[in-house]
């Protein structure tokens, strides 16, 4: 008998058809003898009409209120859950993330998991119940208010569950049946992983891979979590993520796979006075915005003394960030500030790249033999990411899982509505 | 400076338009100088629509998974009117019943409020914030479980809060601008009553008036808590239910108001043995199916020894009342079962009554004039009612409105909308 926390997403729960479907799932898991978890994300559309109704009564609505009116949805998919539990024969007591012990920081809309303190939830499972924790949400350490995860937040729910239940696998249930060597539905003979180790994982998520938000991953990997990606439309086996890149062997350490990102904008400051600090304080004015970055570039001086500075950052923060820099514009003294969002990212991630040095020139090969021209790169040790025309970017992820001959021999079964 | 705390029905927060609307009265309340504490129900059809997606996934679902997704609706309808406020310009907390320490029995689906312990609530209006708590919900104190407190819940929610308090008066806002002698629908020159002690309005509740629930009202006069009953549509004033018929004196003391109800079903058992015991077996057969009943009529013995059984009961709950009695009908010996639904109850109310004889007949005169028969009659100190055939109805209520001269020069407005 093992401790099962399972985690399902809002597509997959969302109808009253998919919700009997996800409760038969859980119902055999727990008739097969297991202790059964289960985190539940918000019914497909009922954030979407959440954030709807809270624009119609304020464009820019206090963000307390928005984690009282966004963690309805969780409370409303669980419930109904736990009641078709009880239609199939078992019974299951649905908790919020607060009931749950889910502690947290107080940034509203962005909180962190400080504690999971999940004696209900025990105490559901010694009686024999199936416990249901509403995902995404959690309680204030501080305040005590409700607080919400940020995006992906029910994963790392899910993870932080299993990590203090102290869990035997965390299973990840959505529309994709598992991590691809790349997105299947632009490489059609994409391979599925069996295993993928942390440190890969985390790459992935890094660069744009959307199976598992990063910051569940990084819970995972802190506490020793193994996650298990499934397909809540077919029992077929997902892929496991688990294990360090130090465990393998470095004559079997491979390349595992490609992942692309469309969702950043790049941003160059051009002419700026080529002193110490002047990079710095643009880099502070981005920070005090709360806005994270990814890539920089810095070009050498001209011979006036002024350089260029090139970053990139999530398209949604694009403007705010142009509007941040141009008020420091005089007093830095720099020429411009350009934005361009129509860049897209393509990573190669794999632990063999530690003993195979080759790989960046391969890699550069295949996307010049592409016609595809490089605008920024940036390493780390098990992974290569360059920035390029968001145009070229399918034919630069072919062009790369081709080369490094990641594809099976068959074609990768893509779901209808898989969205993500 | 008071404080003041509002209650607002489903229907003045059905949309986004009505909330800010909702949410423009409560700003102008707390400029004004009040302290302002603010119940809501859930939006419109919101519960009826979770009903729906509930009864989809199980048609018996369990009542503490029931009250976990219900009570969603108040959270939404609360963090909107919140979001509302603060987009005109003052700032609002809003709060779950559990947060507001509505600490209740452990009865889902119709829990008792047992304690209220607002120290958050109080936090909140000493640092300036308008206070919103979700209505109709609480936390038992057993089970830490969150439970409902049933129909009318919301108008129970603001009483106990206002008692907690201590505030200065209860506001009852909804699409009706307060009590009227009888329900403006069928008697056009029906008159607002400005002030209703207790005792009447806990008789109008109990006789079908829908304006307060009977529970909020038992919950003020045990408090001593001052209702407001106002309409969210105009500022006109309401009516205010304070004070008890023992401050009234003798010669002031008149009749009210007319009560109707379609609601309840009537029961007959022929052919019961007149023995000890029979008629309490059967009333404990209905008690221990959860069933309350209203008015009773036993008939006198026939020559053969054997007796009638009336009761009225809700209808929701006959045809269960029918099965229960059908199984003790051997053991009991009685001949049949006999349910008929188009029944109606009128009643008078007022605290005159006590100290004028001639009520009841008149009361009787009234509806002989009117040709409608009498099926059962029971009175309380301040109260006569009547069960009579549903389709003389509204004849009824005229009837007695006239005889009395409860009525008033102007015709009485009707809201748009108002479906209660």
């Amino acid at each position: 008998m093992a401790l099962v926390v399972q985690k399902y997403g809002g597509s997959s729960l969302e109808s009253a058809d998919r919700i009997k479907r996800v409760a038969e799932r859980i119902v055999a898991t727990k008739k097969a003898g297991n202790s059964v978890v289960v985190v539940c994300s918000a019914m497909g559309d009922t954030t979407d009409e959440l954030l709807d109704l809270a624009e119609q009564v304020n464009p820019v609505p206090p963000e307390r209120e928005m984690d009282m009116l966004l963690t309805a949805g969780e409370r409303i998919s669980n419930a109904l859950v736990a009641m078709a539990i009880s239609a199939q024969g078992a019974e299951a007591w649905s908790f919020t993330g607060s009931q749950a012990g889910v502690v947290t920081t107080s940034v509203h809309g962005n909180a962190r998991i400080i504690d999971v303190t999940p004696s209900r939830v025990t105490d559901a499972l010694e009686q024999g119940y199936i416990a249901l924790v509403a995902g995404f949400q959690g309680v204030s350490q501080d305040t005590k208010d409700i607080t919400t995860l940020g995006r992906g937040g029910s994963d790392t729910t899910a993870v932080a569950l299993a990590a203090a239940l102290d869990a035997d696998v965390c299973e990840i249930y959505s529309d994709v049946d598992g991590v691809y060597t790349a997105d299947p539905r632009i490489v059609p003979n994409a391979r599925k992983l069996d295993t993928v180790p942390y440190e890969e994982m985390l790459e992935l998520a890094a660069s744009g891979s959307k199976i598992l938000h990063l910051r569940s991953v990084e819970y995972a990997r802190r506490y020793g979590v193994p996650i298990s990606v499934r397909s809540s439309y077919s029992d077929k086996p997902g892929t496991t993520v688990t294990g360090s890149i130090e465990e393998i062997p470095v004559e079997q350490a491979l390349i595992t796979g490609v992942a692309h990102d469309r969702s950043e904008a790049k941003i160059t400051v051009t002419g700026v006075p080529d002193h110490a600090g002047a990079a710095a304080r643009i880099f502070r004015t981005v920070a005090d915005a709360e806005i994270d970055i990814d890539m920089v570039l810095q070009n050498i001086s001209n011979t006036a003394g002024r350089t260029d500075i090139t970053f990139t950052l999530s398209k949604a923060n694009g403007p705010k960030a142009v509007g941040e820099l141009e008020k420091i514009k005089n007093e830095l003294g720099f020429s411009a500030v350009l934005y361009d969002d129509h860049v897209g990212k393509v990573s190669l991630v794999g632990a063999g790249m530690r003993s195979h040095p080759g790989v960046t020139a391969s890699f550069c090969e295949a996307l010049a033999k592409a016609g595809v021209n490089i605008e920024i790169i940036n390493t780390s040790e098990i992974r290569i990411s360059v920035l390029i025309r968001d145009a070229q970017l399918d034919d630069a992820v072919r062009a790369i899982h081709e080369a490094f001959e990641l594809g099976g021999d068959e074609e990768a079964v893509v779901y209808a509505g898989s969205g993500r």
